[in-house]
């Protein structure tokens, strides 16, 4: 098959790239990827704490953390943080997950070291001062509002809510308006001291980078934070309990729908076939879904599947917005689709061109190094250690018949229909779920 | 200065590619950019229509088309179109905006032949059907409430539609409900034969790219379209009449905003001291109003500044989404600083800061093969031959002056301001446009 070792030597050309790993006495991790052509240097520093480490109490200060360490450090005023990467036209910017919080910068590689500096400055020395804890909480509840202006935001946290499986998983990132006007800013420093340090940080960069240099630059930063004993590892306790149809009437034009299943965690294998599933039933315009709900019945402008996969656990969803009659409609399809699926299984045919998909789609999206430098901090930091390569052998080795048996798996499994949209559904689409 | 070669010379080394033109003899234009360490062949078909070229009977019809486009050839089904690159894990998605079309691809470069054909047979021998037209028009509408779920998109079209000074310019790229539910199959056959023909068409590619190989593969299509005249440029009228504040109350929960000035076109060198102003006043984390409102005040999650240009003209904007009560509070402090500008101007180092910024920027924005190939096919096309680098030397050239005479202008013109949110602004928010 000439097409797949073609696509193996393009996957070994990406993705066999130099990298290197380094652990400091301080326990932090350098991981780098040299890209031997490139001129820019993107670097993060990825930090083990997310709302997955909160509990409704705390819950959002990790993002609010996030927020606060932009805020001025012992050698830089607020607004000199962005301004030194800025000036030199880079960028800097940073995010808070479920599992992880992540600080990063893209610059030119002359301005490398300036970029780790002003990261690792933030991260370490930050000054937290209570007037700009409180001029970020107004920003924050700012934020909370934009997500429910959203309908797609708000169907994804009614879905994960619900679904995912720990209590830490189920909580919103950004937190509730509630947790977000209490949190104090003792509350926010313990959350800081306690999370970061050497041992539960990865920084990882990409492009053209000094691997030595690098270490030697986060050597200096020697000890910081004040570590606590971690909880232990939430058990994994199934989806919350309650209602299968979850509505949230919002005079939006459109009705935004997620038909949502438990799924794996990032270490089942049961992802392989499950993420081949997607790719048929709706990953792209040539899959099952789009080309029977858009192409052929003009029925939404688009419609994806996808899963969502976290350390603990996971969900898989058909996600997609259309008029608000035509709910019903789409969801009697895309049922028929998994249970044909499940019943006929998938054509081999169609599953190489799955593969093909998948393997190439995985191939361009590691073109810049921005992505290399995420996927090294994140994989590392959940554990990960298969290469990029292993992980497209395993679904190389799925075959038609698993791919079947996913579909069945999740038409036994309970599933979930989250609703944003100006009419509440009638009470018969709950049998529409199966 | 050793900042300022610096970063020229990595501007040199970055955009200086090896970029090559060919004219066909049927007036097909082919411009291609070979990065000598890439895998991957991005390429684009630009098509000199858009919304410019509509009126408000036949409003839409160039995005209608560009959809209808991907529903099948004579050789192709429309399910094979997407499939044949999505299944070698290639990407192929199209846009239309007011002045171009754009159908474009991503592939390994062993597939780049692929890529071309495909998309060379969507734009030569498209079938049109008319139940596939009729699917799509649903689409379409559907697309229509979907971008009026969206506050940005509905303030970004109040403000087109009456800054921009001219009439083909004001209308909405997607159309309206009127106008899609009234375009006939033929009108959109018409508006196809007439607007895709060989001299209307800039075919431009980067990464591991072929020139010869492409050009000839491209001369192989002969000719195609029937190609009417082209009416006359349109004069430049000056902004439409009417309210200076539009507001459009809807049920969100937080209100967005958009302070617009009328500004100048792609060729007008003011666009130079004006894209200074827009950077030091709101580009990025670092700008004066970031700061001011989000930093210090914590008034709003973000707010920004920038031009938007086209051959004939184009506007200037503040934008920002806040709490409805927080509206009026922001507008003052945006005004204050145009005011403080137009009056007093800018610091030397800030404006130095600002050059850095936009010289790095746009470097880290070329890095990759498709934003180079977006570049060439738009430049092309508008007629700008300018280089970046002589793009960006022509911002080096502004002095703090101009920039203050910027600022002074801006104020001196009419602005409007578009609102979209769940409270009315009272009659005295008139007073703070000045």
């Amino acid at each position: 098959m000439p097409r797949k070792s073609r696509t193996t030597k393009a996957v070994q050309r990406y993705l066999g790239g130099q990298v290197r790993r380094t652990v400091l006495p301080n326990g932090l991790r350098v991981l780098t990827e040299r890209m031997p052509h490139s001129h820019t240097f993107s670097v993060g520093f990825f930090v083990d704490v997310g709302s997955v480490s909160e509990n409704p109490k705390l819950n959002g200060a990790s993002h609010f953390l996030e927020h606060v360490l932009f805020k001025g450090t012992r050698r830089r005023r607020p607004e000199e943080i962005s301004a030194a990467i800025e000036s030199v036209g880079g960028d800097i910017n940073a995010y808070t997950a479920k599992e992880h919080t992540c600080f990063y910068a893209r610059v030119l590689s002359d301005d490398a070291d300036l970029a780790v500096d002003v990261l690792a400055d933030m991260i370490t020395s930050s000054q937290i001062v209570g007037r700009e804890v409180q001029a970020e909480r107004t920003v924050i509840l700012d934020e909370i509002a934009m997500h429910a202006d959203d309908p797609v935001e708000s169907v994804q946290e009614l879905v994960s809510a619900r679904l995912l499986p720990t209590a830490g998983l189920r909580l919103p990132v950004i937190g509730t308006e509630q947790s977000i006007t209490a949190l104090s800013r003792g509350q926010i420093l313990r959350h800081w001291q306690r999370n970061y340090h050497p041992g539960s940080i990865v920084v990882a960069a990409a492009g053209d980078v000094d691997h030595d240099r690098l270490v030697e630059q986060l050597a200096a930063l020697g000890d910081f934070g004040a570590p606590a004993k971690r909880p232990p590892r939430p058990l994994r306790g199934g989806p919350a309990g309650g209602e299968r149809v979850l509505a949230d009437k919002r005079p939006f034009e459109q009705t935004t729908v997620s038909l949502a299943y438990p799924g794996p965690g990032l270490f089942e294998a049961e992802r392989f076939p499950l993420g081949l599933l997607s790719v048929i039933i709706g990953g792209g315009m040539s899959s099952r879904l789009f080309v029977e709900v858009r192409e052929r019945r003009g029925l939404a402008y688009g419609i994806e599947a996808g899963e969502t996969s976290y350390a603990d656990g996971g969900l898989w969803s058909v996600d997609w917005q259309c008029a608000p009659e035509k709910v019903e409609e789409i969801l009697i399809l895309v049922r028929a689709e998994l249970e044909q699926i499940a019943a006929d299984g998938v054509q081999e045919s169609e599953l190489e061109r799955a593969k093909g998909q998948l393997r190439g789609q995985t191939v361009l999206s590691y073109e810049g190094p921005q992505s290399r430098m995420s996927r090294l901090g994140t994989a590392e930091l959940t554990g990960d250690r298969r290469t990029v390569s292993e992980l497209l052998d395993e679904y190389d080795r799925v075959d038609t018949a698993a791919v079947g048996r996913s579909a069945a798996a999740l038409l036994d499994s309970e599933p979930v229909l989250a609703l944003v949209g100006p009419r509440k559904p009638g009470r018969k689409i709950n049998k529409l779920l199966g």
